[in-house]
């Protein structure tokens, strides 16, 4: 059976590394549910994070063939059970001014933000799991969808508690 | 000149789109600075936020050539004066029990949040503009930083106020 899994991939900031990763993926029919690549405390590294519908066995192919690219310094799966897990979303809405305060009650109740207001529009920051932001979405869809942006999922492992 | 360029390029969901994309940056050696990709409204559709080191007419390459690309519905260069402009991180560092009030009150300055706490670590969400976040890091690398993932920049438009 396939899930959703998180692998957290370091590798070296050179040329072309993002190209071979997402090859490996695409000539093997690996499904990529959503992937970003940032910076990390090393200016020699970047971190991707990739969310693949994959079962146990898929999930070993993949860190193999990924293990076998000299770019890859770091393979780690994340388990959901001990992750903080957060997908940021910008989320522009139609809203007239009678709309506003209602707006303004539904970004308060999921702790996100208003980054812009404009007449006839209202800008929303959302960070959470994305189960959160897409509950938030569903809700905002009433008023009309005028534009969303999404990051795709970052996640660590929790801290232990001795 | 060089600077770093925002593209946001809605692309239909079929397989392969991502590796296509970054074989396209790769082979003529562009600079990928950071890139994510997330769902939208429409399940047929993601959006990718591409951060390129780009001068004028390397970008106009860039936007002909993925302008061949069946798979490439929209392309929109984003204009850095009249943006709304995220990057989010997930920041662990080590902080001992009599380091935690210190680390929380720069965590408030900055607008943070703390997500996790052990005996010994702390995690930090934090959202804002790549300088924020790295003037955070800055900040926090006083500490001993344990592990960083970051987005990468996502970038809606300004609404128009007339």
């Amino acid at each position: 059976m396939t899930s959703k899994r998180i692998l957290s991939v370091t590798v070296a900031n050179k040329p072309g590394v993002l190209s071979r990763i997402t090859g490996l993926f695409s000539r093997r029919n690996y499904n990529i549910n959503s992937l970003n690549v940032g910076e990390t405390e090393n200016p020699e590294y970047s971190r991707m994070t990739i969310v693949v519908d994959a079962d146990d066995r898929t999930l070993e192919q993949i860190k193999s063939q990924l293990d076998k690219l000299v770019e890859v310094i770091q393979i780690t799966e994340l388990d959901r059970t001990n992750i903080v897990d957060r997908d940021l979303a910008l989320i522009r809405v139609n809203s007239s001014r009678s709309q506003r305060s209602e707006i303004i009650q539904i970004v308060d109740t999921f702790r996100a933000r208003i980054v812009d207001l404009s007449t006839d529009t209202i800008m929303i920051e959302a960070t959470g799991t994305p189960s959160k932001i897409e509950a938030l979405i569903e809700i905002l869809k009433d008023f009309g969808i005028i534009d969303i942006v999404r990051t795709g999922l970052v996640a660590l492992n929790r801290g232990v508690v001795e």
